[in-house]
């Protein structure tokens, strides 16, 4: 990450007022593996434990959509923003620690769905419409 | 995306074996957005319904590991390599389009995240211990 | 369960028009281990598994609920109700086989917490809010 | 619910000492909704909601057991035995009031299920093994 940062981002971080932002996915991840093995936690992230690990944060995240109804919901979640914010991160960084642990590129992962996902849901049968793929599939007769 | 794309990468796209492979979150995220609005799929990807999604599909990525103990688990997995890297993509693109949707930079998020985690697990006191935050600050008396 | 069952219900269970329904949870329970135990599933009914498969049928069933708006939200269940039904009691079975593998009884815990939550949330403070019982208490000064 | 307590349960309820133990079904559901309406909680209470909660629940569960492996799992959660009973009972609550809050009978779509899950696990075919259903009817060619 180092050799990243410029001579502000490591004043700004040494003074403590905001983080050296990483953008790349692989910087990130390896980033992540850095802090595991700086406190020898490589035991505890296997795949299920981090997998796991997914479900919990993702069960505090949606603690912040409970009992709000659709007109509600922008006013409540922006006084909880920051709140909701590090439940996304929390989500992220595991599903990030996930692939690495795997041995998968969350890039090539990400990209290959995607690529899937412009297959299975041609943009001009599936506007404005919330049919899943096999459904689509099904009109089109293949 | 296609400013970044090279000729070679172009014409593998166009012969289907192997998709453009991006590592930045943000121009990720741009993509998807790209999806999103080209199926005009604006009004279903609502904060609520989108964090629901990444519950729904952390939920098939659970599945992956049911049934299995740790000692059996590596050679399981090892048999459906691709339909769990499958389920972290589904997981990580609506991580990814949740923070979008809410108006975050997923990387400033998990930045953020990172440094408060150092902050909170400091390698010196971790070391070895599945221990929590608020566990490890009791330790120390703060 | 067969001493319970009455013969017009044998009878209508062999003729496979209705299952015979208990509405009992402890003779729910002791079923479901009749079951297991006749598949030799014990190895595979760990509370970790157990426990997972709940996350597991909760994804399924908030599949239902995706991509669909708080108006749309009881037309869209109607059609689907037989799903939804199948997925809250697969959720359902897991819960009651998780408190049988860990030796509880269900309908214990249940009463012990409702009735914590009739202390945590008293009828005259809680009427029409969704406040969390810390927030209730904060209110109380307690 | 009181026309089924007995003297010495309610006067065991008035000193506190444990509370009076439902077992079946309906009556805990029965208790539930009148609980609710004393709160003037129906409107926070749709089947959306509902889901959700389980979900949250189910996430703070899954909590505990994380970073644990197998050989630990059980030494672990003898240690908080009352933490893990009330997150079960979290879950059941949910579920209970989410088949309510739909008009369906929790003990019919139980039933239900594991008169299906009997048709579809044959014991002969499913002894100690944890194939799923769709891969034991491709092994019977059927």
């Amino acid at each position: 990450m180092a050799q990243h940062a410029t001579v502000e981002q490591l004043d700004q971080e040494l003074l403590g007022s905001s983080p050296v932002v990483e953008d790349s996915l692989s910087t990130i991840s390896a980033k992540l593996r850095a802090f595991r093995d700086a406190r020898d936690w490589q035991r505890f992230h296997t795949p299920r434990n981090l997998a796991l690990s997914i479900a919990v944060e993702c069960g505090e995240l949606l603690e912040h959509f409970q009992w709000v109804d659709d007109e509600e919901l922008s006013a409540h979640l922006a006084g909880r923003e920051d709140d909701v914010a590090e439940e996304i991160a929390d989500v992220a960084i595991y599903v990030i620690q996930l692939a690495d642990a795997l041995g998968l590129s969350l890039s090539e992962v990400i990209a290959a769905k995607i690529e899937r996902n412009e297959r299975r849901y041609p943009a001009e049968l599936s506007r404005g419409s919330a049919a899943k793929h096999t459904e689509l599939s099904a009109r089109r007769g293949s």
